[in-house]
Formats: structure tokens, C-alpha cells, sequence
């Protein structure tokens, strides 16, 4: 299960506040530069390491001892060791975690090593955004300032991004760091607009699909292709106990909706949802270390109506099922009436929330229409209800928009949401080519991240026809880094263009290892390649021996009448 | 070589004007809506079928009789008939197509039909703008007007594209109608910043690759996906007589750059270029039919330098070339100084010139530097002598651009050519993702499609790393084609929504295959679709049968709590 990222070494730096804290980072080590003189001789100029972030944990460390069933190192639970906000709990809280343990007839599917859940001690606020308030910089703060400046100290690059600021976006909403106190094994991460954009993965069994094995193996699989969080959006059977074991082995963030979980509870009847199952299964997640919840509470009765006009409805499993059980029982949702419950539940344990968007347009015809408005004003009230509980809370976006219709979107968030992270899926700027909507929804995802979206749930080619396959994830991953990246350079985040100068001077130099290995997929570079069974270094396989306009490019600068 | 698209018929619309224009496009009917009403019974409602752009030509026509050794029927022969301003020659002009001709050696590669050339009367101005300049209505014009109208009368949508606005257009050198004289297998299309954007495909063989037959079928698959217009990249062996079978099977415009096979001439050493060489080449080109030349007649000696400060140099071919030229034989180029030379030969067969940017940026760290736009600058200077030959022109751009330096792009581009159509590659919107860069280049390409590009040269994921096959050039034209589709909605052009629109009311009804037809790729989405092998097609197979937002949203229309 170690990751080996060609021409890379694991690197940890530490913290200068929290000595005990070590950021992981992969640093790419480079060939030099060979240049020839007028006599034939050979001169070598260094190139130094690019150190890239790394999302992929313990698992490209090859001194790392890696056992699934044991979990990964829980680095975390160091960090807080003295903290006296928290206690540590005699048993598990909800009566469905429980009832599962108690049935002997699933340990063979149960993860080995049992821990006990963590809880804020009755009358202490112990979330991140809590201490933050405070003015307290906690390990987690200092971890992500240091995550975020690559590269930057070594080349002199200013950065804003300190462990103070950290602090500040945090405090004020503008950041979140999802970090449940029971899921120490990850590494800290932010996601904010004044950040590096993240991306988000999801994975998950359904009803006809997949086993644990294969669950944990995707989960290990996002994270080495770059996957920022994790979503686990399980429908099938076993969701308990496959959570139990993704979260064990995750490095990154894990996400649910834990609607999809509360409707196996009560056999896909919406109707027969209830707020007690449902804050049991919070319960449940909190204490598993969900480390952040997506819940449809902006989807109110008196504006499911306003899907009525639309070409395709709701396309949001977990909005239709609320709004199916508003309308059935004719009553205004309990996640929308019971809010202020959920998040008491969330700061327990610093569980973030993301406020999931059930109206979503689902057709570039749909978009920006009242019923998507309608429910961006409601999460906008929600989200200053979370920040008074402390909770740590983001808003989900859409969906399929025309690209002259994105920035409206941004800015209307920001407006309505008071500079809450937004957290979108894609999005599509056209509905005419499934098989190719990781593509369509990239160009909505790089604009909008670049217009201010904090993090981009990625799509893979499989969106609209079927489950995505591990390539299909790969693709999905690698395809979002890249509108990541290209939303950094955007935005001018300190320190993002260094990894393109350095593959641009490796291409330009025909060093190209050094340009697979600084790449977002080295593997496939290689593989394309390879293929085309080129031999000589010196030109590029597009232009061919005579061609090569990066061969004569080099010449020209030696011609004495360049500079006339 | 039948292109059969699924659901689809191939029918035709003739001209107005002139009646003998016969318009094709591509017909998808559609499945009625079913719905059931409280007794179970089945209601059913006509869905109108979608009218596409089609870019396969005759091959699409079940009825066409279709022999690539005797090439495609020559639909704009007849067009011209009376046009007293044109003589066909009674030999070829060029010295090297005479050459070639003479060689019975080659008797086994040549096309078997011959057509001596057309060329405009001395004296007369031939091209379209000169038409358009005059005020006369060609029948080109009159077939790209209806071809752009998709949809539009049949639905009452209001357009603003009249055979007469594409006249102003062109007659102002805003658009373009590529269509050589020599070329009247190729069915009349418009490059403009007011029209649908369109995409060109590269195809040819190199030093190393591939054969005549495998370029014509390259040919016809980039067609068959939606490729507009296609350019001969070849560098190999047999230029002259690939190029030919090309042309007489190519229903869309072909463009070359010259330079090409001008190198090929010297051996590969451009030092021995001439004037004269690269004049004779161009003849013998108009006089197959090419379509336009890309000439990178926009680098001047004085700029060259101007490249040293760059991360990548020059990573243009044809531009390394002409500098390289310049330096070694210590003179201006004679592709600036011949340039009125270069128009008058176009003009005599109304072939059109692209303006190659040999100087665009090949990595965000050059991207909008002083290289670029000095080059801009004297391409600008430039239209304006074509346009006082009546040669149609246009300006091609970069190259990787980051997000936020894509709009001084275009609006210096707009500015500095006097509003001629910007053609450009990409751009590319970071440079860390070889084996994507499909997609990195998409990104980039929508937004500046968006912002006003009437043409983008697609980009394969071998870009960088080897030259692309079969499947890499579907892959690109398909990505390419979602790019400018996006484009054109976030424009608002006449209709273009009609084919979304239709997409997602089949998707929302669970209409499968009629939502794969009018996709852009309906062999992958089925392919998809069949393999995740779902036998109820009531719900999409990304959520399961519990799970369907869309049947869950269909449910809450007919609920009673719905309007309370």
C-alpha cells in the first residue's frame, strides 16, 4: 500500500509554535542543467528541489510501517494532549453505533483496533473556529500556514500566509480547517478563498457495488492522486463498519451526507425519516470522525414549489428526499427546524458543517433561477447560526451554469453567505456531453475557483451514466488538480507558479524525467511517451528530428545576430 | 467510409437566394414523453426533433455514393458557373508540382481523378470580400448564414444572422469564409467573432509516421466528431500527393502552413530557404486547394531577441524557422518583406491567410510578454495590407496563458487587428499537466471562445509527448467541440440551447437514447452507460433505484402539500 512518486522524497518540516508537529511534503528532486561551450566541454548548473504538497499521508513515507488493519499513525491525538476541554467517553453515544457493535455476527467485517470517542467536556467550545475567536493559533493553524507556503522561504517568495492569518480567517468564517477531534489520523488542511483551492473525491459503495477492500483502496487511491477530502457517499450495505475502516486509513478530511445513511435506516421510506434517527446517526458519524457533515437544511417547504418551472427538477439525492418528506408530511423540514441542534451536535466534536445545496440546477436552462436563490438566502441565515455556535461551516454550489453565468454565482454567495467558503460541483458549462463532463465541469471549476471558490468536488467521465471505476477516479482527481492549479496561478497564490517554471525549464531543456516527475500524472506522461518509442532526447515527438522548434529556439540565442 | 450517427438523418435545406445551395445538417429524432395519469393509463407528447451542425458532409448521406479515388462530389463547382472572373489553366503553375507530375515513379501514390486549376482573370478581385466589399450576396454566404440558423425558424427564435450580415461581416474583415476556388468539395463556413465558434483539427504525417490512406481516414474521423476545419500538418515523405487526396475527400476548409513543406525542400536547412522556393510552394498549394495558409509573416528580425528572455524560447515551428533564417543570413524576413507578394497570390484564388503568432508563449512564465505583443503589433499592420488585396485574414494567438491574462489576450487582439477573427491554440491555463493538456487547453479555450475567438485549434492529451492516434483525435476534437459549445451559450447564440435543452429534458425523462444521440459523443456515453449494465432504465446508475433525485423529483410535482 506505499505510494512511490517517481524522483520524489518524503520531507517533514516542523513547526516553529509547535515543535511536535511535522508537515509532510513530497520534494522532487531535479537534474541538473548541461550546457556545451564552443570547445565542446560540458557545464552543469543545479536545479533546485520543487517541493510540491502532498496529500497522500504516511503512505509515500517508505519508512512508514503500513497496516490497514491497525490504521494509520493518529498524529493528532498528540497535538492535544493537555487540552482539558476535551474528555474521553466510557462508550459510543448513539444507539445504532451500539446496536451494531453488540452483533457479533459483523466482527468479521469490523476494523481490529477500537477507540473510544471523544467529546467536548458539557460547557467548553473546543472547535477550531472556537479557539480562533479566542485569538489561541492552535497546532492545526500553524500546520496549514506551513502546508500552504511551498516553496516560498527557500525562494524568497512573500507570503501573507501566516499562522496569525490563519487564525483571522478562521475566526472570522472565511476559512474552515475540518478537523473532528476523533479522526486524529489526518492531516490538517484549510479551505478558504485566500488559500490554495482544494478539491474534493468522492467514493463510496451502493447498493449493488464494491466491498470495504475496495472502498479503502479507492480512499488510498484519491489521496495519492491528490484528493484534498474524501466524501464517503456509501448507499449499500455495511456503511458502519466500511466508514470505520476509511476513515482509519484516511489522511485527508472525510465528508458524508448522512441522509444517505439514515435512508438505508429506514429502508429508502423517505417519509418514515424522523429528527431522532437522524441526530443518531450524526452521533454515530461524530463519534466515528466524520470530519465534516453535508446537510440539506437550506431546502425549505415553502420553495420545493419553485422547482416546479424547471427542466430537470431536483437533482440532488439528498434535496429530493427532504423535500419528499416535507411534502408527504406536510411539514417544514426537521433539518431546516432542527439546525441549531445539528450544530450543537457538530461542535462536540468540531465536526464541520457543509450546507448542501438540494436546489442545485441540474441543466444550464435551470441555472441561477429563483429556486437556487431562494435556498442560497436560507443557507446564508444558517451559516451566522453555525459561526454564534461555532461551528465551522461551508455552502455548496452548483451544478450545470453557462460560463457567462458563474460569476453571479460567486458574488452572491459571498454577498448572502458573509464570505463563507463556497465548495462547488464543477460547475458544467454545457449538458451536451456526458462521457466528458469532468471536462465540462473543469471549465466551470477552474473559473469559479479562480473567481473566489475555496474547493471543487470533483467529476469523473462516468458523471450522469455510472459509478466511476479507479481509472475513472485517477482521471477525475488529476483533472481537478489541474483546475486547482490553474485557479491558483489565477488568484496569484504565493508560490503556485513554482512548479510550472520548473516543468517549463525541464521541457525546454529536454530534461524529461525531471518533467514526468514534476507533472500532475508522471505516470501517464511517461507511458505517452514511451510509446511513441523516441530514442533520442533531444526533440520532441510533435515536431519530429527537423522540427523542433525548442531545438532551433536554443540555437538562435548563439547566433551572433541576435542583437544586432 | 458511411458515417451512420445513431438517430439521426441527414437532410438538407436549400438556399433562398440561390436555390441550387443544398445546406446539410444532421436530423435527431426524438422519442415521444410518456406519462401515466392516476388511472395508469399512457399519455404521450411529441418531442420536435434537434437539428445539428454537421460537419461530416456527404459521408453522412445514406444516399451519397461515396469513392475516395474519385474524392467528393464538387459542390461548389457549380456555383461559380457563370462567373466570368475566373479561367481554369490549362497547366499547373508551380515548377514543383510540374516536377512532381513528370515523376512516374510517383504515378502509384497519386489521386487518379485530375482537375486543372482555377485562378482568378488578371485584373479581377475574386475573393469573397471583395464580393462582400461590393455589396453582392455569394452563394457561400448565403450558405453559411443558414447553416449558423440552427433550429431558429422552426422554434421562433430571433436571429440576428442574415445572408446580408454575413456579407458586412466579411466585407469588414471581421469573418472569414475560407473556400479556395480550388477547393469545391468543401462546404462554405464562417469564422467570426458574431458566429458559432468552431474548432480545427491538425492531422499529418511526419518523418516517421503513417501513410496516405491512414491521413485521408484521419481526415474523415476528425469530420465525423465535429472537426471544422482541418490542417495538413504533414512533414514527411509525399507532401504534394497526400495533401491532394486530403483535399478532393475533405468536406470542411484545409489549411497548411507552407513552411512545412518549403523545409522539406531544403532538407531540413533553413538557411538555404528562399523567396522564390517558398513562392512557388505557395502556388502549388492554391493550386490544389488549399484553404488558408498559416504564414508567420508577423516575426521580424528586430523582435527576435526579444524571445531570449524567456523561460521557453520560441515554441512555434514555423516561427523558429523564419527567425532562424534571419539571423543566419543577417537579413529581414522575406516572408514581412514578400507579404504583399504572398497577398496577391492569395487573392488570385481567394485562398486566406492565418497569421501564425511565432512568437506565442510557451509557459505561463512568458505568457503576454514583450516578444508576443511586438509581434501582435506588426501582425495588425499586416491585416490591413490583406485586406487592401481583398484577402481574407486572420490572426492566430496563444499558447499557455494563465486564467487571468486571458482577456488582455483578446482585447489587445481586437484592438491592435482592427477586429479580425482570433484563432488560437488554447491556451493552455498551466503547464503542469502533460498528458491533460486537452484540458488545460480547453479550460482556456472556452473562456477566450467566450470573450470573442472565432476559431480554436484543438489539443490533443499527446500534446508535448508524442503525436496523437485515432482515439486521441476523437478525444480532441470531442473536448474541443464541448469548449466551443460552451462558448457559444455563454454568448448567447441564436439556438445553440436548443441542443442542451433537448439533452436534459431526455435525461430528466429518463429518455436514454435519445439523451446519447444528442450527445456529442453518443458511442462513449452508451458505452458507459452499457457497462455499468443497468436493465431499468428509471434511474441513473450514479445513485441506484433508492437514490434517484430526478424520480424522486418527479414524484413531488404530483404531490398535493406541493402549492400549499
Amino acid at each position: 500500500m506505499h505510494i512511490q512518486y517517481p524522483g520524489s522524497e518524503k520531507i517533514y518540516i516542523p513547526g516553529q509554535i509547535y515543535p511536535q508537529i511535522r508537515v509532510g511534503m513530497r520534494r522532487v528532486k531535479l537534474t541538473p542543467t548541461v550546457t556545451k561551450d564552443q570547445n565542446g566541454l560540458r557545464h552543469y548548473s543545479e536545479n533546485a528541489p520543487v517541493v510540491l504538497y502532498d496529500t497522500s499521508g504516511a503512505y509515500s513515507d517508505p519508512n512508514s510501517d503500513i497496516d490497514l488493519k491497525r490504521g494509520l499513525p493518529r498524529i493528532r491525538a498528540g497535538w492535544g494532549a493537555e487540552r482539558k476541554d476535551i474528555e474521553q467517553l466510557s462508550e459510543f453515544s448513539s444507539a445504532y453505533c451500539r446496536e451494531r457493535l453488540a452483533d457479533h455476527s459483523l466482527d468479521h467485517l469490523r476494523f481490529g483496533v477500537p477507540h473510544l470517542p471523544l467529546r467536548a467536556k458539557s460547557g467548553h467550545a473546543i472547535t477550531q473556529m472556537a479557539y480562533a475567536k479566542k485569538g489561541i493559533v492552535t497546532p492545526e493553524m500553524e500546520y496549514v500556514a506551513i502546508r500552504e507556503n511551498l516553496n516560498c522561504s527557500e525562494l524568497g517568495i512573500k507570503t501573507y500566509i501566516t499562522p496569525e492569518f490563519v487564525r483571522q480567517e478562521v475566526a472570522a468564517g472565511r476559512a474552515v480547517i475540518p478537523a473532528n477531534i476523533n479522526h486524529p489520523e489526518a492531516e490538517p488542511m484549510i479551505i478558504g478563498r485566500a488559500f490554495l483551492v482544494k478539491i474534493n473525491t468522492n467514493i463510496g459503495n451502493s447498493a449493488t457495488t464494491s466491498s470495504i477492500d475496495e472502498e479503502v483502496e479507492k480512499a488510498v487511491w484519491s489521496c495519492r492522486w491528490g484528493g484534498d477530502t474524501l466524501m464517503d457517499l456509501s448507499t449499500g450495505a455495511n456503511i458502519h463498519e466500511t466508514r470505520e475502516w476509511i476513515i482509519r486509513n484516511c489522511p485527508v478530511p472525510v465528508g458524508t451526507v448522512p441522509m444517505y445513511q439514515a435512508m438505508e435506516k429506514v429502508k429508502g421510506v423517505a417519509k418514515n425519516l424522523s429528527w431522532e434517527l437522524f441526530r443518531d446517526t450524526l452521533i454515530e458519524q461524530c463519534e466515528q470522525g466524520v470530519d465534516y457533515f453535508t446537510i440539506h437544511c437550506g431546502i425549505r417547504k415553502a420553495n420545493i414549489h419553485l422547482a416546479d418551472k424547471r427542466l430537470t427538477g431536483m437533482v440532488s439525492r439528498g434535496g429530493s428526499i427532504i423535500a419528499e418528506w416535507c411534502l408527504q408530511n406536510n411539514k417544514e423540514s426537521f433539518l431546516y427546524e432542527h439546525f441549531g441542534d445539528i450544530c450543537d451536535i457538530c461542535a462536540a466534536y468540531d465536526v464541520a458543517i457543509s450546507l448542501g445545496d438540494g436546489l442545485r440546477p441540474g441543466s444550464i436552462y435551470d441555472a441561477n433561477d429563483a429556486a437556487q436563490f431562494a435556498e442560497l438566502d436560507t443557507m446564508g441565515e444558517l451559516v451566522e447560526t453555525a459561526w454564534d455556535k461555532n461551528v465551522q461551516a461551508f455552502i455548496e454550489g452548483p451544478g450545470h451554469v453557462p460560463m457567462n453565468k458563474i460569476r453571479e454565482n460567486m458574488e452572491r454567495q459571498i454577498d448572502k453567505c458573509h464570505g463563507a467558503p463556497f465548495y462547488t460541483l464543477g460547475p458544467l458549462v454545457t449538458d451536451i456531453a456526458p462521457g466528458y463532463d469532468h471536462i465540462t465541469s473543469a471549465i466551470g471549476a477552474a473559473q469559479i475557483g479562480w473567481f473566489g471558490t475555496a474547493m471543487l468536488c470533483y467529476v469523473t467521465p462516468k458523471e450522469h451514466l455510472a459509478l466511476p471505476n479507479r481509472e475513472d477516479v485517477r482521471t477525475g482527481v488529476v483533472t481537478y488538480k489541474l483546475a486547482a492549479h490553474a485557479a491558483d496561478l489565477a488568484k496569484n497564490h504565493p508560490g503556485a507558479q513554482v512548479r510550472d517554471n520548473a516543468l517549463s525549464k525541464a521541457r525546454y531543456e529536454f530534461r524529461w524525467k525531471d518533467q514526468f516527475n514534476l507533472s500532475l500524472d508522471p505516470d501517464l506522461a511517461m507511458q505517452y511517451y514511451k510509446e511513441a518509442h523516441y530514442e533520442n532526447g533531444e526533440f520532441c515527438t510533435m515536431c519530429g528530428p527537423n522540427f523542433c522548434a525548442m531545438r532551433i529556439s536554443h540555437r538562435l540565442k548563439d547566433c551572433p545576430n541576435v542583437n544586432p
